[in-house]
């Protein structure tokens, strides 16, 4: 099994033909790709790949085509994202036997979840499945934070072997890192602020925009481990500029939509997947929003 | 394939082994006392059914057995509870097979979604699988309320027979009775409100103690139904009283994990099911906290 | 001085001229003519008054005017809207002097404030200022409900004699009902759901467009007292279609702007007062708006 | 009149005597010594300042003592903290008259505002009085977030002077940076994120804390000004450790009321203020919450 060490390790888009089946091909060249441009590590069927529109036998699918491709390079890391624990430890099962070296789980969702019941559910997962756990901190998903004091205690007692930090918060970032080994493995999910979390002890990145612009993000990581913070800045300010063109659909479509859309265009445009297909019910993107697109990748000098 | 019209349809507990099993027994009798109550359909795998919380098999499972109790004498409703269109298309699919006279569902969840993708959602499960369909309008699961424009709109093109309104909006409510047509199938979720749902002029009532007191929101039914409205508004008084159970448990656990194990002690005290054990991470109620639900029970005359 | 005793007390809208200094002509024609509507009170520098907009003298003109024109026929019911204790008190003092007869205080805002210190708040502004204390319950403004707990216990102890809720919560308004004396004078602030709030047993009504229309309050509290259901449910059919207009500006300018703008347009066009002018920062209805807002008139035999 | 110019410039809290009366003698101290301590500026009546608990005159009354003491020494900043337009320029006509050298406002609270309506709000506030304003964006307390295009547009045409970000999201704070001239004012609200505020290109800090160490903030400041980041962390993590006082009455009373009683205990304990009295309805520290911050002065080796 591959271990995880921190870098860069980008959710992986999940793509999809134009009948929305799984495109193996698209995603074998994608993880390929990925990988080539020095990827320390690939997520799969996280949010950005579109977990959640994923039935269970696709998101099986999907991670059996990049455990193939990574074949032990780098860690292959899955998603095991349902709304409880007993839902959530058969995606862990189904991802230990598809060949996933670490699990992603997130808190409780749908169901209204007492802190108190966070502790049980992660133990619960970890104690049904022998894989290295990462918590997976997303409020704006599941309708609450992790309490940096609730992951120290799971990282202390060794149920958890990381985080994925989706909250923006970098102060509870840092209380996190300040409680816990240093071996613990955080991550921070921002692609506009990866810089400030690897300034304050981050050891990797989880950037959806990794997949379209994987070496601007090993340049940042790189930046950031020499500590030459001028040339993370640099990096981070083009990611910024480039990233939004997330925003191409906003206001007339949800903004995952015009994201996650926007993240398939630039991979069509860059030539690494086939079409830009994304789940039902998201909206696809128009001719302006994909054109809007081809002009920040252009500006971004990825074209 | 029997009719939904209106009428007290509680959403139907669980039962589960001390080992966490569906416990099949149990859920007969309570379905069969359910019924034999008068309840005129029961609504399976609904949060009250900690649906969130039952893997797959269970889910159908639960509902073949209920299914087979009502044996076409009431309409079994099914909860098809998953983040988006394709997640829960499979459920649907599930529960048509396993003979269920309804489908509900709700908006998508876990990925931020946009009102402008609701329409879709709606209409492709009605087009995957043909039995009519309820709106589950929960934003405290959810995280968003359905617009009652959104609502009118597909009760105009028939893509949905009804909405079970669970956000404590009688505001929306009414807007939603006043655009539909009047065989658009309303359901109220409130346990203390239930009157005033029935005086605006819902059809029905999903309410979640009524597991344990079905002949209770019987009464009240049939009070608004002959616009007896002061012993509709007594007979809530004294539910609205016995509904104060499901906060024996608040501070120490969660809201929800309270609630389902106060209604699930209150089952075994009435005799109805073996045991009260909920699912993980579900945190049990501790033993003044079970005194302090029979002693609700005590009150409302239910021992 | 007046008691206060349940029935429709409507929040007076405060006129301005173009200038927007107050229109003390408009603001007594507007008192007289919702004292000869029937009004039961007149609730003064409340929100729909736009208190927050008005400098301290303009609160002091505007309860002067009306206290004026009331001449002990109604009681007139004072807003004294601030952040905290210190602030509030010193309205009171102000609105004591100006001859008002209750006071409306909110939980304090913009600073958090713990549940904990409501108490304590209250308690303070009583023992400052001996006029009878209404809690005013509007969590959208001041970001949290006040729980029916607090207010049963500062009824018990007269801290309170009364409670406008503007929460739209009929929950916890049944809550402070069945926990309160019964000459503790509740007030639902719902134009919507004005019915609802006298069937659980609410003493009167604080309709914002009651400005506008009050004599349709007039007649459904009237309905609500010889518990003549249908006759209210009827009437406030009828005054929901109405309550449209408050919508005329939604999207282009803030809610609030819209529902004033259309509210002082509204009394305009009945010809009550001299001109719609709201206060800055709003922005002011365009043509097509206002010709809305005529139109909503008209259709509900307003002009 | 003194020019801000980034830097330093703490919240200035207000004591008061044992009556909540100004406690003058105390303010002179606290602001003598913060000068002496090297701050850039001082900030009169903000959150910290417990402005929103302040009667006019209390509010008045300790800018004019504070621009006193700095006899233009360093600019001082007056928080102009009221609901809307009108109110807020009756404050800062009031700041201007008692020396203030820039004002603060926020945003409107109270009612809900639309974001369209946000910029005549603080153009109007300008127009009105001739001094450089300084946009406060406070959603925890107002509501709602300044949008950095509306920030941008208000910096392009030089209504604002600058921004003080308590908003936490340095996201939207670089996205302010990257869009407004280089002499646009941006302060960093946040006392445990400080460094990264700084990092992104801030121009200075308004740390609460700041009261109870200034020391700290220079030290840090200045070790951000020559790019020393290894040096400007070292002193954050000390800082953060030393916060975590803010947290010694959490649960009992309320965190502001915590927070704030905390640095008045902090500043008595160092001996530069008489007394630890908050307004009303704050609750005080009791014995050992007070205790408990002599500990975290002691840690900090502020004793």
């Amino acid at each position: 099994m591959t271990q995880l060490n921190g870098g860069v390790v980008p959710p992986v888009c999940t793509p999809l033909t134009p009948e929305r089946e799984l495109d193996v091909a698209s995603l074998e060249r994608l993880a390929a790709y990925l990988i080539e441009a020095g990827m320390h590590g690939l997520f799969v069927t996280g949010s950005t790949g579109e977990v959640a529109y994923l039935p269970d036998d696709m998101r099986r699918q999907a991670l059996e085509v990049v455990v193939g491709v990574a074949a032990g390079q780098v860690p292959v890391l899955a998603g095991v994202i349902d709304t409880t624990t007993p839902r959530v430890i058969e995606h862990a099962r189904a991802a230990k036997a598809a060949g996933a070296d670490a699990l992603v789980a997130t808190a409780p969702f749908y169901i209204p979840t007492h802190p108190s019941e966070f502790p049980g559910h992660f133990r619960d997962i970890r104690a049904a499945v022998d894989l290295p756990l990462v918590a997976y901190d997303i409020p704006v998903s599941v309708g609450h934070k992790l309490p940096a004091d609730v992951v120290a205690e799971l990282a202390a007692d060794k149920t958890l072997a990381g985080l994925k930090d989706s909250s923006g918060d970098l102060d509870g970032l840092r209380a996190v890192l300040e409680n816990t080994p240093s071996d613990f493995q955080c991550f921070s999910g921002s692609e506009t602020n990866a810089d400030l979390g690897l300034f304050i002890g981050a050891h990797g990145l989880v950037p959806g925009i990794g997949n379209v612009d994987p070496h601007g993000y090993v340049r940042l990581y790189d930046a950031a481990l020499r500590q030459d913070w001028d040339a993370a800045r640099v990096e981070q300010a083009r990611l910024r500029r480039l990233f939004q063109l997330i925003y191409v659909g906003d206001g007339r479509i949800g903004r995952y939509s015009s994201a996650i859309g926007a993240f398939k265009e630039g991979l069509v445009l860059r030539g690494v997947i086939a079409n830009a297909t994304t789940s039902k019910p998201m909206i696809p993107l128009d001719d302006a929003e994909r054109a809007a697109v081809r002009q920040h990748l252009d500006e971004a000098g990825l074209l």
